[in-house]
């Protein structure tokens, strides 16, 4: 509608620098040294909310970091759009790859360089600003509710409990969210569905005590050799993984999806050169876009153990860790693969070592269906502004929350992103393109503007 | 002799102290923040041996870190020990696991824990206050000289160079060494061997920058998963080293070798206990002495990658880099043996990642014969001072720089220890405790006095 492009022409220059401002606090979800960022970031947008135009809201502590909720009503009996997202932010480790402060946004060539600048505060704000232009249109024919969380990226551990209790509070007919991304503008796609995750973390000890490794190299287990072989084992020589169980619940994309995906613009040279591997790797039998979309996958996070520090130290050590999450497909359940996967590597270790291993979070994967009102609505909406339909795809990442609002209110959930691939979201350097931020608060009133229409 | 004895009753405690105030030097070889400590604690050295009585003491500089040259020279006509030591030390870290400060050392029943307290600041420290004796109590009948050196823990790599051009200031009739360890108080042992090294660090490199692991995860090669499958594949079920080439030039130990070994004291109940592990680990057809002392090894001496901190991360790290040494035993070339791991570790890698492979430092292993002058003066030495004959050992440890000394200066080496297994070399809470300490300084003038004799 051309009041909102006016509206927008006008404005979108303080919307940039309201996000500019949001990614200067270092809201870190995993660290106990942001506690205190994480409540200035909530009360930060409990104001822009009010800001926007929100008739009410309210920040909900929980055991964690707060919830912001908002909403505004303009008729009860009008549809409701729950739209969720979340202002935490993962670590911005490692900190010396980094070209510009994490929490320092900068502009350049068209990108915001910052931490949570694409997932998920600039596409989160979005909405608060899509809000503002059609409140401030009088445009809105809807009802709009928002649940802002602060534990994303650490499993929302809170957020279930909270949804649980507030189900009238967060009634709904469609849940939006913004924490995906497009194939490119040219090439407009919305995610169908999302992968499920199961994080653990296992710590390896031998020896007591580090040791040194001429006096005791060859007497005892070495919890790094250990821990490498037990890696090693996860995956065959054809990348399939080896952990028995592991695919028994999978259910298999269709071979008319498989075809689908087939068709998907994908360049294997480009997408290489991008990354700057001279070649891929991972399933047999599978193309790297269904190994990232449809298959279960085994990714190691992290490891440590011994001495890290300059120069060479002989030593033996005590102790060795690794973090390792797997995102699993419809049908896979996070819980039942959680638990096998500690008690795969509790049961392959040798009896020279001990295992701690433990559960960081995890999350159901999620599918939503073509034929739903919402979907529907995203793409047309998308083809509106875009000028051209979008393609269904899978995505490869994990948004824990959505089984559980399916759920606890019923609802299907609709996942409208614009963020890019090569964002660099939990990497160095995260970025997010000023014309998506853009194209994103021009399209979104369009989706509530469609799904009011056809939810009549 | 009563005049040492005497003697050193009425000063052990003014001994003691100054290894103290030794310790307090943190002489950390492999970290340029310590170079300013390198140069006090080779000046207080160089201080000590002047107190000691030394005719000439000299601090030769080197690219690195300096070497300190002492010496007492009687009668040119006499036998001449030259008296190897070192005053760096390895990185304390880890400092969480340390319960005192590593160079704020502390005496807890009887024991001095600090960094170098044994190795080899202690056992170096045990040879000056020997020299003391004698020249006090008039007894010295040889000359002696001392070559301190600053960079044996990062693999001496001026050392050579030094004794190349100082063939005539070094010369002597024997090499003696305190950087190893008896069995106990009770069955005093001499090392005839120590093993060799190879000290090499691998960085693996999959996409240039650390990754969404839902996004990416299934597309490209893992580095932390590829290190592990290539550490993995180093040794296989019987934990033979499967590294092509790597037993080729072993000269394995004789029959009568492994029965004397066997002879030796050794309860492995008690030594799980000690290292608190429910069962060893190692080459199969080895016994635990045989598998730290006649076999070569190979071990992770350190490894890092992705997220490691507090917490989750779904990162796809770019890095995955490890620390691996080996240690190798007679008629293995250090130099070989480098050259084999770096070019195994680059053939094995997949080609979805790239290989940074380089040495840190290797040493040669080194055998002594038993039937020498010196060996037969340091048995003789131990038999006076603990009541019974030492039992000649293999030690597992590497002192890179033997096979230069006899290579240069065309002299045996003997290895008169007095450290213990358990003295926590190399790890947190390193500790010499002052009974070996004085009963080093009580036996090394005999050594002195048996070689004199022996040799005329």
């Amino acid at each position: 509608m051309q009041v909102w492009k006016d509206y927008q022409e006008k404005n979108n220059d303080r919307f940039l620098n309201e996000l500019l401002a949001l990614l200067r606090i270092p809201s870190v979800s995993a660290k106990a040294e942001n506690k205190s960022d994480m409540v200035t970031c909530a009360k930060s947008i409990e104001k822009r909310l009010l800001e926007a135009g929100v008739d009410k809201v309210e920040i909900y502590p929980t055991e964690g970091h707060p919830i912001v909720y908002g909403e505004k009503i303009i008729d009860p009996s009008k549809p409701t759009v729950l739209v969720y997202g979340h202002y935490d932010v993962q670590p911005a480790e490692p900190l010396e790859l980094w070209k510009s402060g994490p929490f320092d946004p900068v502009i350049v060539d068209g990108k915001i360089f910052a931490r949570g600048s694409c997932d998920d505060k600039g596409q989160m704000y979005m909405h608060v600003k899509a809000l503002e232009t059609m409140i401030q249109t009088n445009t809105l024919t809807n009802n709009i509710k928002f649940c802002i969380e602060g534990e994303e990226e650490v499993g929302s551990p809170n957020l279930g409990k909270f949804v649980a209790q507030h189900k009238e509070l967060l009634k709904a007919d469609v849940v939006l969210i913004s924490d995906t991304a497009l194939i490119s503008l040219d090439t407009p796609s919305i995610d169908i569905g999302v992968r499920g995750l199961s994080y653990i973390e296992i710590c390896i000890t031998g020896p007591n005590r580090d040791l040194h490794s001429g006096v005791y190299g060859g007497a005892v287990a070495n919890p790094i050799t250990i821990l490498a072989k037990m890696i090693a084992s996860c995956h065959d020589e054809n990348n399939h993984i080896t952990i028995p169980g592991f695919y028994e619940d999978v259910l298999a994309a269709s071979e008319e999806e498989r075809k689908l995906m087939a068709g998907a613009p994908y360049n294997e040279k480009e997408f290489e050169d991008d990354l700057g591997v001279k070649a891929l790797w991972g399933e047999k039998g599978f193309t790297t876009n269904e190994r990232t979309g449809i298959r279960p996958t085994l990714e190691l996070n992290g490891i440590w153990g011994g001495y890290q520090g300059e120069g060479a130290k002989t030593v033996l050590p005590s102790k060795a860790t690794a973090k390792i999450s797997a995102r699993l497909v419809p049908n896979q359940s996070s819980e039942k693969i959680t638990a096998l996967l500690l008690s795969y590597f509790k049961k392959i270790a040798p009896p020279g070592v001990t295992v701690d291993a433990f559960e960081h979070h995890g999350g159901e994967p999620y599918m939503t269906p073509i034929d739903s009102v919402g979907y529907r609505a995203a793409a047309k909406a998308m083809e509106t502004t875009f000028g051209k339909a979008p393609i269904p795809v899978r995505g490869g990442g994990s948004i824990p929350i959505c089984a559980l609002f399916e759920k606890e209110l019923g609802v299907k959930i609709v996942f409208m992103g614009f963020g890019l691939d090569s964002d660099n979201l939990h990497s160095p350097n995260e970025k997010f393109n000023i014309e998506n931020f853009y194209k994103g608060i021009e399209t979104i009133p369009y989706f509530h503007q469609y799904f009011t229409e056809m939810s009549q």
